[in-house]
């Protein structure tokens, strides 16, 4: 069997190698997560929703659907995006989609050719830079400070090369840093970008998940010349296995991604979408948000206190204000994949850095979740790998 | 913006602009469907099923997944698939996938670089033949009688042309005809396959909806050289909503499917696939689909009763024994498309089969479905499109 050119660029998540070597030591407490914390599923909230679901809408959540999606599940979030992100759009704007994930593929699809260069921060998610590898893309991760994407270099980058495409970015809480843009660096971002021909995606998955500091407006509520498409998502706010989310761009990217989802899957499962809308109906899903917050607040405040006790003061450690990550950088000249093992013989888990860069490779990078641990957890699990990085550092 | 060349090659399927016609006239008697009988649904089961999910199963059934799919769900079709087509496989055969649609959308994607050449039976589905457009193929439509694929022109076309990489067929009640092969040209097609390098995809959502006649095997029960990638779907036996469906092949075809779907979607609906192994744990699937071929037998025997008496006898009817379509063909010379407008205006509305051909379009088949319309419908429906034609053969 041959299979197609694009099949050679195909490569595993490198997160995936890390997580079967997680698996093998069982008892280690794992900060290598991705995952919201399951004890904050409402799920008897769920259980009633779904009920009261099949007992109204009957067969019509189970029968086939629009591509696009299920009526007032896109009106809910004509409504959410107005009250909470400030983005004016209409169900011409969107299209629902399997995770945000599917978003990024349904536009990696529509945009790029092979040559074309994306940009993205530098670390950026891995599962983006995943996603736009089979198209035969090169990738340049422009310089990134704790204010965001670094808009000098940005603009040197779109001046000197035509070949760019596409810009993704991940303005709040991003994975794996954390880290979330200042007002201002937003609004120089879009100046720069208002001059070039490029393609912007928002990924904003964490984006409620702001559980300390002001808050600052999405992109694509500053886009007047509609270039910049917006990925939201409910994974983090109702659940992952639902697989609910949505891209949010002009009508035309809307339209296209319609037609690509149809030949890629039909459309999103009827059944959730259904079931989402009657839980808002019934159920203050801003309220369930703010217990997420809450809670999320406690977790990471927590684990930063222990790494200010346990950690050498050589580490420089980002401190987020949301999402579920915290970064740490070791000294220069450190390789965090290198040392991992000596951490699994400790006892505690994290991904290594390097398989974020898209190019440029940093080695001295870690990614720590705080969501899915439990407090008893963090405390023990800072102070072994602490104590582990006291050796080394 | 500037769209990817594969844009250009997206297609809309022709059956929206005829469902948007349809919808214009929201009195018609429709026959133009492709949906299962919602009335089958067992809500009253599927809400007990999905209460005791949640009570047993919990957060989990709400948490990120297996890319592949759900451990306990895999299982499932492991032992279906060798109860009910004897076709012998483990889970390493397997990944989930949202509908069937993904299945082909996947091996489209692994395996077809432009110029490739795609051969189907003529007339064969449209879903199929948008899902591989946008790799820039080109397709043959394999000559195609009441008994299945004419496999001496299938060899005829294999021998001579060494662009064919994919073999894609529904031998089980194929929409749109309703056809289903016979054993000894089942027997006959592997023979041909064995003599080249070829993916087949042998395509059964309708497999299990036989409704009379004897079960004949699947190709890939008789697929001794792991030729044949087998898409199933639940589509039809539980509901198209939970999009539900699987690709089974050999195990490096599964895992580059898992590969490929991680940077698409990440996983499948969570959710539903544990709430269906619960519906298979707690009731009988194998009895509610003979419920379902029960009333799909009734409802085609009365309509191919009512073509019977109404039709002109110059139009050639095919009598399926399953699944949920049936096919006639005008005489010579008539075009159904252009037909239609005057059927919308008598009442009756149906799909005009030249869409379903992939190349040598013929435009004199219409595809009706029985499985949608109520009995009442089908009388008067029937009647009114066959007083209509009897105006126009």
């Amino acid at each position: 069997m041959k299979f197609s050119t694009r099949m050679d660029r195909i490569k595993p998540s490198a997160i995936r190698d890390v997580q079967k070597k997680i698996s093998a030591k069982p008892d280690v407490i794992s900060f290598a997560a991705g995952l919201p914390d399951p004890a904050l599923f409402p799920l008897d909230d769920y259980k009633k929703a779904a009920d009261d679901m099949i007992d109204e809408k009957g067969a019509s959540a189970f029968q086939y659907g629009l591509t696009k999606g299920y009526g007032p599940m896109l009106d809910k979030l004509v409504g959410r995006l107005s009250t909470k992100e400030k983005i004016d759009c209409s169900k011409e704007n969107l299209c629902m989609t399997t995770g945000a994930t599917q978003g990024l593929a349904l536009i990696a699809n529509m945009f790029l050719d092979e040559g074309d260069v994306v940009l993205t921060e530098s670390p950026s998610y891995l599962g983006a830079i995943n996603a736009c590898r089979p198209y035969g893309v090169d990738y340049i991760g422009v310089a990134t400070d704790d204010d965001g994407m670094d808009v000098d270099e940005l603009e040197r980058i779109l001046s000197q090369n035509d070949k760019v495409k596409m810009v993704y970015v991940i303005p709040n809480f991003q994975n794996p840093t954390g880290k979330a843009w200042s007002l201002e660096r937003r609004k120089a971002f879009m100046n720069v970008i208002a001059k070039h021909d490029v393609v912007v995606v928002e990924d904003n998955p964490y984006g409620e998940l702001r559980f300390k500091g002001d808050f600052v407006p999405t992109l694509k509520s500053m886009d007047t010349q509609d270039k910049i498409i917006y990925l939201g998502s409910f994974s983090k706010i109702m659940a992952p296995g639902l697989r609910i989310a949505f891209l949010c761009g002009e009508p035309k990217i809307a339209s296209l991604a319609e037609e690509i989802k149809e030949t890629w899957d039909l459309q999103c499962n009827e059944y959730v979408q259904v079931f989402a809308v009657k839980y808002m109906d019934e159920f203050d899903l801003e309220a369930h948000v703010d217990k997420i917050k809450a809670l999320y607040l406690k977790k990471c405040d927590l684990m930063l206190a222990e790494m200010d006790k346990y950690f050498p003061s050589n580490v420089r450690i980002i401190r987020p204000e949301g999402g579920m990550f915290i970064w740490f950088e070791l000294p220069e000249g450190l390789d965090s994949t290198e040392l991992l093992q000596g951490a699994l013989d400790a006892g505690v888990a994290y991904i290594p850095g390097e398989s974020f860069y898209p190019s440029n490779v940093k080695k001295n990078g870690v990614r720590l979740n705080f969501t899915l641990v439990s407090e008893e957890q963090i405390e023990k699990g800072i102070k072994i790998l602490g104590e582990y990085l006291a050796t080394v550092c």
